[in-house]
C-alpha cells in the first residue's frame, strides 16, 4: 500500500499505539506506550442509541421479545470522539501513533452490502429490524439455535463437539437463520454477514478482512472448513450456501496487519492516514495479552456481570461443555479455548438490590460503603461451611459446563437463623465452585490448567478474590488496569505495527498484571472441598438430568405468562 | 367431694365457664356463656420469667445450648391475675361460674414431689437446671431421643409406628432420660414426672390426675400400656421402671371432671371453692372443640409460627409420618391423630424480616401496612407458577411426614428477575404443599379427611388462606375467635360441669367457626397440581434419601462452628 507510515517514525521510546474496545454500552480508546504498555490517556463514548430493545429509532412498532440491536453509527462515533479525546488527554501528537488495534463484543453481527454498507443504513431497509446489527445478547434466535443443534447432533457434525456439544443462539448461524426465516428479503440483500469486530476494521482500513477468532468461535469454522452445504441445505434449501456466500473470506491471524488507515478514517480519528490497523478481535480474548496469559495453560477469567474464561493450550481436546475452541483463536499458533459462566456479578447485584433489608443499607450509608461491601464484611469472618448453605449459580442459566440456558438458581440449607450475608457468601462461593467445575473439566479432558488470572471488574473485590483462591486452592494473578480490553487491543496494534515481533513478546512487554497477590488458606481450602462435593452433587442432579425440575418450572412459568384463561390468575 | 357446687346454680342462661390457656409466653383466661359460647371477657398474663434459656433466675452460670425452661410460679400467677381480671371485664359475678377448664403447651413437663411441689421450688434444688419445668421447645434432649428411637426401632417396639416411626426430643421420655443422664440426683428425687397440663389441674383441685392425651401423645402410652420395663432397662438400668414409678396413674378422659376447686385455688382465682375443674388438656387439641371439628374426618390445622394438625377418626391406622395417635386423645371414644409442620409463620417472618429491601418497608410505612401485607399484595396478582419457583418449607426441619428435624430449607428456580414477593409467595405455597402432603398421607393410609378448618393467627391472612384453598382444592372453614384455645377449654369445662352431656354436643353449641368462607379457584387449583408435582419430587429427593445434602450441610455447619483450628475461619 502506498499510504503506509513506517513503524519506526520517531524514537522507539516515543512510539504509542491506540487500543479501542467496543463494549455493550460504550466504546473506549486508550493510548499506550508501545515499549512498555504505560497508559498515557483514555476516553470513552457511550453509544447514543445504547441497546435497542423496544423500537427502532424513529419508529413506533414494538420489537419482538429478546431482540437486542445496535446502531452502526454509534460504533463510528467512537472513532470520531473517543480516539481524538484519548490522544488529547494523553498529550500525545498524532504523529507518534504507530498502530491501531480494536476489539469488539462477540458475536455482534450485521448484514452489509458488498462495500460494507450496513443494510440498516439503506433507505429502503432502515425500518426492517433484521437489517440492523444484532448485539451479542440478542437471544431471539433460540428456536434457530435449537434447530441447528438438533440437526448437527443427528447428523454427527464434526464441528459440534468443538462447542461443547451445543451452539448458542448468540452466534452467526442462528442469527442469520432467524433473518432468513423472518425477513427473507433482508437475508437476500445481505451480501456479507459480518462480525462487528471485522466491520469496524473495514471502516478503518477500507477493505474487508475476517479474523480467525470470530470465524472459529462464532462462525463454526473448524479445521479449515465451514459447515457443509449439505448441512446448511438441510436447515433450509435457501440457506445451502450461507457460509460460502456471505461469510467466506481469507482469514487473518490475530495481531496481523489488516491494512492502513484510510483518508476517511484519518479524518474521523485525527490520526495520519496510513497508520497500520490490526485485524479485528474479541474483547475477552485480547485481554489474554493484557494479562500475560498467552502461554499455554494460563487460564484467564474475566469476571464481571458474567465470567468468560480464555486459555491457550498446545493440546487439542474436546472439553465437555466448553463454549468454543479455535486454532489461533486467542494467540496465533495455539489452540484457544473459551468457557463461560453466564451469571456472576449480576447474581451478586440481584441479591444485594432485592434481598437485603434496610438495616444493611443504613449501615452502608453510615460507613460510606456499598451494600456489597457491607455484606462481604459481615460474611468474611465466618468459618467455611458455617452458614450451612450451598447455591447453584444458574440464575442466568449455565454456559459451561452444562450449556443450558434454561436452568435457574438453587439455594439449599436455609434455616430461620440464615442471614443475608450468609446467602450472599453462598452465592459468591457458588460462582467459585462453577469456575472450579470448569477447570476440572479442562484438566479431566487432558488440557492442563497451570494457573489462573482474574480480570474484569471483580478484581476490585478482595472478598470475592479470597473465596476464589480458597475454593480453587490456588494463588491468583490479577489484571492491573482499568482498561484491560483496550490495552489488549493496543498490544495487538504494536504487533501489527511491527514494533514487537509477536503477541507473546508484546504481551510480556506491555501486559499489566500483579503476580500471586491472593493466596489460598490451606484450612479453608480443605473445608471448601466438602462444600464443593455437595455443590457437585446438586449440580449433577439438577443439571444432568437427575431432576428436570428447573426445566419444568421454566415451562410452567412460560405457560402461566401466556395463559389466556385469566381465571387462573391471582390468589384472591 | 363435699365442696362441690351444683352445676345448676342460677339459670342455664346465666351459667358461665372459664377456659384458661397456658401458652409459651403467657396465659389467658376467657369467660364464656355455657349455653352458646358467647365470650363475655378475657384477660392475659405475660409470664414474668418468659422462656428461661440463658441462666436460672438469680444465677450467673450459663445454661446449656437448646435449654428452654419455665417458672412454675408464672403458671400460678395466671390463676391469680388473669382469671379475676377476666371475670371483672366480663362483669360476671363469681357465683355464676359453673366450671373451669385448662389447656397447656405440650410436652411441657416438670419433676415434682409426691405432693406436687416442683423440685425447683425446693431450697436445695432451685439452682439445678434439671429441677425446672422443661418447656415443649427444650431441644437439648435430642441425643436421648435419638437413642430411644434407635433402640425402639431395633427392638421393633409396637408403639413406635403410632408416632410416625420416630419420637421427638420434646417428649416425656427423652426429657426424663436427659435428667437421669445429666443430673441423677434430680432424677432420683423426682417422685412424679408430670405434664404441666396435669400439674396445673393438681394446683386447682388439690390432687393428681393424668389426662389420656398427654399420656398418649407425649408419654408413649398405647393400648393400655407404657413402654416395657425391658425396653426402659435397655436404655439405662436406672431407667427400668421410669414410667411405672413416675408417670403411672389412672388416666382420665378429656372433658371429665378432675375434681373441685380447692380453698387455696379459690383464693387465688376469686371463684367459689368447689367449682368443677376439667381434666388437663393440650392447647392444640382443645381447639378442635372450638372449631366444631370433633366429628371424624374433620381436620383442624392450627396455623401460627408452626402448624399443628389434629383430627378425630373412627379408623385406626398407622399414618406414615404422623406425630401421634391416641384413643380419646382429642375427644373421648375416637382415635385422635396429630401431625405438624415445624415452620410456617416463622418462615414467612424470617423472610419478611431479613430478605426484603428498603423500598418494601417504605411502601409498608406509607400505606400503613405490614411488610407481610405489602408482600402479599404484590404477590397476589400473579398467575400460579409465574414466579417459576418451588420451595421446601423445612427451615425448622420437617415434622410430618418426614419427622426429620435436621432438614433445612430449599428454594429452586430463581432468576435475575425474581422479586421478593415471588419468593414470599413460594414460601407460602410450600407450606400449603406441606399440608397437602400430610392430608395425602392420611387419605393414602385409609384415614379419610372430609374437610379442613383453619385456626391460629394465620386466619387473619386472606392471602395465605386463598393459597391454601387453591393448593388443597377445598373450601376452608375458619375458626372465628381470638381465643381459640381458651374457648376450647371452656367447652371442656362445660362438659366437666355437666352443663352439656359430651364434648360433641358442647362443641356444637359453643364452638366458633365460619363455614366455607374461602373457596378454591378451579383454574388455580389445576395449575397448582403441576407445581405440587415438582414440590413432591424435591420433597422426596431431599427428604427420603435421594440426596443427603441437607444432612451433610448441617454436619459441615456443626463442624465449622466447633472447629478449634481457627485458621480455617474467615475469608480474608
Amino acid at each position: 500500500m502506498t499510504d503506509d507510515v513506517s513503524a519506526n517514525t520517531g524514537s522507539a521510546e516515543d512510539a504509542v499505539v491506540i487500543g479501542i474496545d467496543f463494549g455493550t454500552l460504550s466504546g473506549r480508546a486508550v493510548v499506550v506506550r508501545a515499549a512498555d504498555g504505560t497508559e498515557l490517556g483514555s476516553a470513552e463514548y457511550a453509544y447514543r442509541h445504547g441497546v435497542i430493545t423496544d423500537r427502532l429509532p424513529g419508529r413506533d412498532e414494538p420489537l419482538a421479545p429478546e431482540t437486542a440491536l445496535q446502531h452502526p453509527e454509534d460504533y463510528r462515533e467512537v472513532l470520531r470522539s473517543a480516539v481524538p479525546e484519548a490522544l488529547r488527554r494523553a498529550a500525545v501528537g498524532p504523529e507518534r501513533v504507530i498502530g491501531i488495534g480494536t476489539d469488539f463484543t462477540a458475536c455482534t453481527v450485521l448484514p452489509v452490502t458488498a462495500d460494507g454498507t450496513p443494510l440498516c443504513q439503506l433507505d429502503d431497509l432502515r425500518d426492517r429490524p433484521h437489517a440492523w446489527p444484532k448485539l451479542w445478547r440478542h437471544h431471539a434466535a433460540q428456536p434457530e439455535a435449537d434447530e441447528i443443534n438438533a440437526l448437527a447432533a443427528e447428523r454427527g457434525e464434526e464441528w459440534l463437539p468443538r462447542y461443547g456439544g451445543r451452539i448458542s443462539s448468540e452466534w452467526q448461524f442462528a442469527k442469520a437463520l432467524q433473518v432468513l426465516r423472518e425477513d427473507p428479503e433482508v437475508y437476500e440483500r445481505t451480501e456479507r454477514w459480518i462480525e462487528a469486530a471485522d466491520w469496524i476494521v473495514w471502516q478503518l482500513c477500507g477493505h474487508e478482512t475476517r479474523n480467525v477468532a470470530t470465524a472459529g468461535y462464532k462462525g463454526l469454522y473448524q479445521d479449515g472448513r465451514w459447515p457443509s452445504k449439505d448441512f446448511q441445505a438441510a436447515l433450509d434449501p435457501r440457506f445451502a450456501t450461507f457460509a460460502q456466500d456471505k461469510l467466506d473470506h481469507p482469514l487473518s491471524q490475530l495481531g496481523e496487519r489488516a491494512g492502513a488507515l484510510t483518508g476517511r478514517a484519518a479524518e474521523w480519528t485525527g490520526l495520519p492516514a496510513g497508520v497500520p490497523v490490526a485485524v479485528g478481535n474479541i474483547d475477552a480474548h485480547v485481554t489474554a495479552a493484557t494479562a500475560r496469559t498467552t502461554e499455554p495453560g494460563r487460564m484467564l477469567a474475566i469476571m464481571g456481570t458474567s465470567t468468560c474464561h480464555v486459555m491457550n493450550s498446545d493440546v487439542l481436546a474436546e472439553v465437555p461443555g466448553m463454549c468454543g475452541l479455535a486454532l489461533g483463536g486467542i494467540t496465533p499458533g495455539m489452540w484457544g479455548y473459551e468457557a463461560g459462566q453466564s451469571g456472576v456479578g449480576d447474581i451478586f447485584g440481584w441479591f444485594a438490590n432485592t434481598h437485603v433489608p434496610p438495616a444493611y443499607h443504613e449501615e452502608a450509608a453510615e460507613r460510606g460503603l456499598s451494600v456489597h461491601e457491607v455484606l462481604s464484611d459481615r460474611a468474611a469472618g465466618a468459618a467455611v461451611g458455617e452458614h450451612g448453605l450451598v447455591a447453584l449459580d444458574w440464575h442466568s442459566g449455565n454456559r459451561s459446563v452444562l450449556v443450558d440456558h434454561a436452568l435457574s438458581g438453587v439455594l439449599v440449607g436455609m434455616t430461620l437463623a440464615t442471614r443475608p450475608e450468609e446467602v450472599y457468601r453462598a452465592l459468591v462461593e457458588a460462582t467459585a465452585f462453577g469456575t472450579r467445575t470448569i477447570i476440572e473439566a479442562f484438566t479431566g479432558a487432558g488440557v492442563p490448567v497451570h494457573d489462573l488470572t482474574i480480570g474484569g471488574g471483580m478484581v476490585r473485590n478482595p472478598f470475592v478474590l479470597q473465596v476464589y483462591a480458597d475454593v480453587l486452592n490456588r494463588p491468583l494473578r490479577v489484571v492491573d488496569t482499568e482498561h484491560s480490553c483496550a490495552v489488549g487491543s493496543a498490544v495487538h496494534a504494536a504487533v501489527a505495527a511491527g514494533f514487537h515481533p509477536d503477541v507473546h513478546t508484546a504481551s510480556a512487554a506491555m501486559g499489566r498484571v500483579r503476580e500471586a497477590t491472593v493466596g489460598p488458606d490451606p484450612g479453608r481450602s480443605a473445608a471448601y472441598d466438602d462444600l464443593f462435593a455437595v455443590y457437585t452433587e446438586l449440580h449433577d442432579h439438577f443439571g444432568r438430568g437427575g431432576s428436570d425440575s428447573l426445566h419444568r418450572l421454566r415451562a410452567l412459568r412460560h405457560e402461566a405468562l401466556t395463559r389466556t384463561d385469566r381465571t387462573a390468575r391471582g390468589a384472591r
